[in-house]
């Protein structure tokens, strides 16, 4: 059953450790490669795990979708979400029919446009849970967790997402097919939305210092209150308790730096738009007064710019 | 009338400017200085002015006020307001009966504790309007204005405010002695309470920037709207335009980085508390609700501290 055809788009520190998860299980797993081709083409990936360090040689290391001669059962999508890069186009060449679209990032709002370009596919939206990062071309360094929740889009569970979560889980990643993605989605952002923006802009502080400072941490909850509010106006009931056990949570995990305030740090573009701007568009939409979370996106959207010009 | 004696504490570029003018008014102007001291004692200070460069040799340097063999008429405070900085203790030994004691700084709620120290002494309390800098020792640049206002604290007129002011003027300093200063105080609040830490915040922006990006001029526009509304608490009815005139005014102006922008980029400490801080802490206490001043406030300590840590 395991000998599905996988192409992964966006072979960073995300793509690359899932992909190799599949190979071990046995799929044909080729990616899809821009900065880090030519050392990928030539050694494939070098993955040093907390689970045990791996190598993974992709079945077919491609510079484009176009250039992919197969046709995928799964196409993963593992970019990030910012407004220059339009995954439709990238993807376009290599969504054939019977290929499903698996889009493994980070946000709220990715799905859509994605759906809507490819109404004749299959859309599986994933969230991994996982501390992962590329360190150099084809060097993947992966630090902590690695699960994985995947579900159809909008709704609904499907053979597909079934088949590809038992791979994972064949291969050690525990991954749970779900027939209601979004609400993880929202589950996910209440800890994304504030973090991650907070750490940029209270001057670059990792997890520990934002949970021992009193006002910020405050301010994430305030954020997650926001933003629970609006998974409602979505039809989200978040559990109870979701904002104090995030803060809980918080303050006994090892300092950390989001992946945004790792982003920043390296002058690369930020998530803003998937993990706070579409979040604050759904509450100007739905009229949720969101006023902490309207600052954090003004100025986050413009210390971004200015952090890379 | 003008050989008063007066002694300038925080000799950086708004001290020396308006001290080098009352000179130039025929005061006799001493200054206490910290890290220019050498070279303000051998070369006193050259003030390159927009309205023509002048020299300022004073009467006096001194380390510190217990130095200041004379009892001043005016004792001038142009230090920053810092929670490091206890203006109490640095000025009481130079505080003597007859001593007025002028506070030539930015914020509100900067003379409460002053009033309290020394209830024997008149307190003046006076803004400017000024871009001035010092570049290097004793080297003073004003790039732009250079206006006062200064009124009695709490409220009220006195012969000494206006025989100060007169000096001011006789040296063509534009300087109004008025009756209700704590408005005025609220009313430049308006301007530096958004501008300063969003131009901070936003990551290290201009005036010109934040005029044409729509979500920094709307938050600052809501910040403003918010600082209104607290200065209502204390019975100020700031005039009705007070934020479209700000922001045409802003739009209008070449573009500026504000004094917390240029404290921030040189490392040094920001005045947070004079300027949000105790603005926030008025409203809370009068339970008006000020989400975005919260969120700022609590990003802009803690940038303030990793800035400099």
């Amino acid at each position: 059953m395991n000998n599905n055809k996988v192409l992964i788009v966006g072979a960073g520190g995300v793509g690359s450790y899932f992909g190799g998860r599949l190979a071990q299980a046995g799929m044909e797993v080729s990616v899809v490669c821009r900065s880090n081709y030519e050392k990928v083409k030539k050694n494939g990936f070098e993955i040093k795990s907390v689970n045990g360090d791996f190598s993974f040689k992709p079945a077919g290391v491609y510079r484009s979708c176009s250039e992919y001669p197969e046709t995928a059962d799964y196409l993963i999508v593992t970019t990030k979400v910012l407004p220059e890069i339009n995954v439709i186009e990238i993807i376009k060449p290599a969504v054939r029919p019977g290929t499903a679209i698996v889009l493994l990032q980070n946000g709220i709002e990715i799905e859509k446009n994605i759906a809507a370009a490819f109404p004749g596919n299959e859309l599986i939206s994933s969230i991994a849970y996982i501390g992962v990062f590329q360190n150099g071309n084809g060097r993947i360094e992966h630090l902590a967790s690695g699960r994985l929740k995947m579900g159809v889009y909008p709704g609904g569970l499907s053979e597909k997402t079934k088949l590809l979560s038992a791979a994972f889980n064949q291969a050690g990643v525990e991954c749970e097919a779900v027939d209601n993605i979004e609400f993880f989605r929202w589950v996910k952002l209440v800890w994304n939305t504030p973090y991650n923006p907070v750490s940029v802009l209270a001057g670059g502080v990792d997890t520990k210092v934002i949970s021992t400072t009193k006002t910020l941490e405050d301010l994430c909850a305030t954020l997650m209150k926001e933003v629970c509010a609006v998974a409602g106006s979505r039809g989200m009931e978040l559990p109870e308790n979701i904002i104090q056990s995030n803060l809980d949570y918080t303050r006994n995990f090892p300092p950390y730096k989001t992946s945004m305030l790792l982003d920043f740090e390296n002058k690369r573009p930020l998530e803003v738009e998937a993990i706070v701007g579409n979040v604050l568009r759904i509450a100007q939409a739905a009229e949720i007064p969101v006023p902490y979370l309207e600052t954090v996106y003004a100025l986050l959207v413009s210390a971004d710019i200015q952090n890379r010009s």
